[in-house]
């Protein structure tokens, strides 16, 4: 395999909005690292409705409320932030950027929110953390059928000081990406957590996403997230539920915060857009823990009307590795700015000064 | 910046449909200027649905009703009008035409209707009023931080004779206006209100729309209408309302009419079709005061749906803009009778000889 | 104006759908005609609902039903009819083919149904009845603002032995179609029962569309319908009626059959489908007298989809003028034959022997 | 006629989506034949919703199910099956590969899932149970007006093994399918059945589908079913129910399953989408007999959500048949295995272990 080459770009983007970045990144980027990158499960259909779900539902302009400087500061778990976005987990940064996660990490501080560090990150955790100068950040887990591996890399997530386990729920299975069927994407760069573990089981270099998972834990249950969150004394939450009943199940099984998500439509074709799910899924958690929702948000609107439909903050994956791909760390900056360009505005014509105010919005379903 | 080359057309159109206006206009104007013109927020869905909107209800044609020749005449705040479009306010109709708003004015008159001349012409309000011929006419109010301003040219509002003072209550800041964004658009002339008041704080030349806008008011409150009220003794009409509450609370706070619109798309995007607010607000609004409604109007079909949904009047910016460009005095007076001839026929075909009678049909909302 | 030249095509067509034949008329024919013929008003959304609208409820097929070979005949006003679909009123068969009506006339009867003959034919209304063999025809009356003319014409319809008056309620007015505003479209060929009335009157050659309905009586009253009805001693269908008040009222004033239609979409825009108001239509006339419908079929399902939603009979024009232009008389009966095999196709999957059964037929409403 | 040259490829396909196959097979095989396979009725409507009609309700993912491994094995008629598919019943597999349905009994049986034999197969229905070396295998019945070809040829059935016979309920007369008209597209290729019988019937060689269907039994009805079962001592399902009033009729006459189909568009056109009507199928027949579901599957997501509304197996044509055209057995077999990878993805990312856990599964329909 010819030696994977990787941006190396450093610069501040000018913006006009994040879908626009997606043809400069596919101009710039291997066709397999952007099809892994950018492609879903099956027909697509599902990562498709996520952002058309958006249209489902209208935020009505109020006016006349006497305000001005809408204020994106909300906080999670207690830490503040200074966006209610936050970094998704993504694998393998490192398709994006010669620095991968380090540059994400860095650029997201410096931003004032949270980066959410992946098992199968192609830098390692601690220097993640390192990366970040000790802003807050997620350590995501993807549980290996090893409880050894598990343990040794929760060992670290707590000694590099992550504020939360993001256990991911979704994946107990690879879904079917046809792009990368389709153009046989294997990852070129080591997984380096999976290699420093055990060169035996391999680094994930030279397989493909489904290989990897298939090394993971398929047998997921509820009890994974208490042996989680007493074996690191950190909050665990759950990403990828898309259902009130296991929204609730999860919560009773101890977990610390509810992660909507369908994994961007990666994973499960035919399933709800994750927006859809929504507002039945906080009706039922009502408040109990955080909800940080993902899949499909593009632009502030998507955001503030996640925020109305009942998630406490919200997150997004592609666009921020858009970001690093085409200007690293100022890349990363530039698409987060950019999101809260637009959320401000919305905010403003919406009517709603702060975060609060948005979750108190009632939304125009149609 | 080279000069800005405005349009010197003078002739009557032969028009066939006001869409089809748009290209033409598109291949005489300068870019920029055009995108600002056409353009709307982001991803322009709330734009694209305005007018798709009026799909959502149908006119059941009534016969054998024993009618000809449907009278187009009506009444706002007492005023006789021709026909029941006004001039929705724009900002700048020296982009369209080397005369601007004196010749919008001119043929707006003529045609028995209002102008809203906008605090962002480029022309004088006095001299807009003049050109009117004692036509009655609008003034629109974009706020300014400075009271000073805004009584300076509240004053010259008054002193010119305008009827009614339209407060836009829905750009207490710009909405994320792509096409600007992406051409760079800046204002070529100056908005000689602004100019005029102060050298100082700048005409507006040279700025973009956001730029505008910022130097605004932010913090519009329901106060200003009884502020602006007292200070001028004219009837405040409310621009930008989307929302039952809105129109209630701006009644009760003094406004003595309601105009429904979401600036054609040009603010919050995600937000509904104007059209499809209009009924619940027209049902709260229950005719205590008039409600005037834009927002995706091109054809004299969407006016009877408009206003058989609870409009006293409507009107449109861009058609009147398109023939402005075109034509001059006579390309914006073909702009209004040719709407007029679709209205007409739309009102007999649906057998409704008057404008009250078509406000008492029923649609059929699907 | 240069002499028109029609089709001259004598032929039997092998069709294989047919909207597959428009394309081939539009290449045969004069594009003023063509548009003429196949446009519709405005924005053409009416137009085009009306055949989207079959879509709206399906037929759910019913097997082991014991049934073989469908039979198509019913009855109307006592006339037996070897189909349920009836030739729809059109002006102008001559820009068709050079013989026009007639041609439609022998065609019509040959296949064992019903011709309806236009005021505005192009062939004197006693040579369309002899074309006819002595089948039964019905004469659509587009009244004049002369009674003169009114009862002049009737006179030749009774004479003639037509069986029934169409009035035509829908076209008080031209509605605006843009293709004959686009091409500029008159009518090449004289009016001939204008013509024959008087030369001072005009014949409508060199008139459009709009100029020549603005000729006819636009003040048309519930009143019409006796009024024909008495002097004629036939009975009076109105036609255009999208209403279920306007279907009663014009039962009251003694019309004897409802013919639910909007013109094919060519009066007013923005109005519902015509298949979409048939059932509450059907509901409120409740078998009192036999509903004809038309505007939008194209296939033998929607002909089923508007049996079993409430029409007695069915009708089009575009698709038969187009089998006139491309192969005379043994265009016409292909058509009419080609309908009839899809019918007989979709009764018999249906499992529905007889048009009655059809009529009992309950679709599956989306 | 030109011989007809089938297909001779025997290999394993690397299959990406099974939709992705039509192209190849479009390329591989003679337009009229082609068309014969792919098409469906008159504007294709039903047959293009049969697959959209998936989109109508999602599958919510469940997660943390603690499993592992999905098991897809089920049974029908106590018969145990590999897979929820079987082989949905289609004419002339020779036009896609030489040993035509030799090959797919072969390819299926070593699938360990279930052959459905037509009445209209090239090869002979006791060949076809030698190839499939003692899998079980239905037989699918096209009534003949001459009960000695029903007896003789459901003695071969019988006397070959046959578990079950599929009466077709829904082609009492041929679709009008447009693809096979303008093809002028005739059978190259005898049925063989039908030349064993009787060479002065024909053998349907030099035929269309009509045609032979129009040799074919039309007065089907209820009495048939125990006819067949009593003639056979076989379980009769009835393929081509569309309506609860079907189901339950069928039932009552003494059908031991019910097939749900709409003949995958090619019958009934304007008629539901066979998923659309299923739930209130499965629900009138709670049970009593099994319900076999096809139309429209091309994905594992779609028997998923077959499955849980109410289909106790699934089946499809076209794919098999384009597997058989590209491969010959292998190519047959690689379909199958494709759609169980894909069934199982779904099933592990659904979080249901066992097909009885996906019937126990609720859908989201919106």
């Amino acid at each position: 395999m010819a030696e994977y080459q990787a941006s190396t770009a450093e610069q501040t983007l000018k913006i006009d909005d994040l879908a626009a970045l997606e043809p400069l990144v596919k101009a710039n980027m291997e066709p397999g690292a952007f099809g892994y990158i950018q492609g879903g499960a099956e027909t697509e259909w599902t990562m498709a409705e996520n952002t058309r779900a958006f249209d489902h539902a209208q935020i009505v302009p109020r006016v006349l409320q006497d305000l001005e400087n809408p204020d994106l500061k909300t906080s999670l778990f207690g830490i503040p932030l200074q966006t209610p976005l936050i970094d998704a987990p993504a694998a393998a940064h490192g398709l994006a950027h010669e620095h991968g996660e380090l540059e994400t990490a860095s650029a997201v501080a410096a931003e004032g929110t949270i980066m959410s560090a992946s098992t199968y990150s192609n830098e390692r955790v601690g220097d993640i953390a390192k990366a970040g100068h000790g802003a807050p950040q997620f350590f995501q887990l993807y549980m290996s059928n090893d409880d050894g591996f598990n343990h040794w890399i929760l060992d670290q997530a707590v000694a590099s000081g992550y504020r939360a386990i993001i256990l991911t729920a979704d994946a107990s299975l690879g879904g079917y990406r046809e792009a990368d069927v389709k153009t046989g994407f294997q990852f070129p760069l080591p997984m380096i957590n999976l290699a420093d573990y055990s060169a035996n089981d391999g680094s994930g270099e030279g397989l493909n996403i489904m290989q990897i998972y298939a090394k993971a834990k398929r047998k997921l249950s509820l009890a994974d997230i208490d042996a989680i969150a007493s074996y690191t004394n950190l909050p665990v939450i759950v990403k990828g539920v898309q259902s009130p009943a296991d929204a609730m199940a999860a919560i009773g099984a101890g977990a610390s915060g509810i992660w909507v998500s369908n994994h961007g439509g990666r994973q499960l074709d035919g399933g709800p857009a994750s927006f859809d799910v929504l507002p039945d899924i906080a009706s039922a958690v009502n408040h109990q823990v955080p909800i940080i929702f993902d899949s499909g948000i593009r632009r502030g609107e998507h955001a503030f009307k996640a925020l109305a439909s009942g998630a406490d903050v919200v997150a997004f994956a592609r666009p921020l590795f858009y970001g690093l791909n085409l200007g690293g760390i100022d890349g990363v900056r530039s698409v987060i700015q950019h999101f809260n360009q637009e959320l401000t505005i919305t905010m403003q014509l919406a009517g709603t000064k702060t975060i609060e105010a948005v979750k108190q919005t009632e939304l125009l379903w149609r």
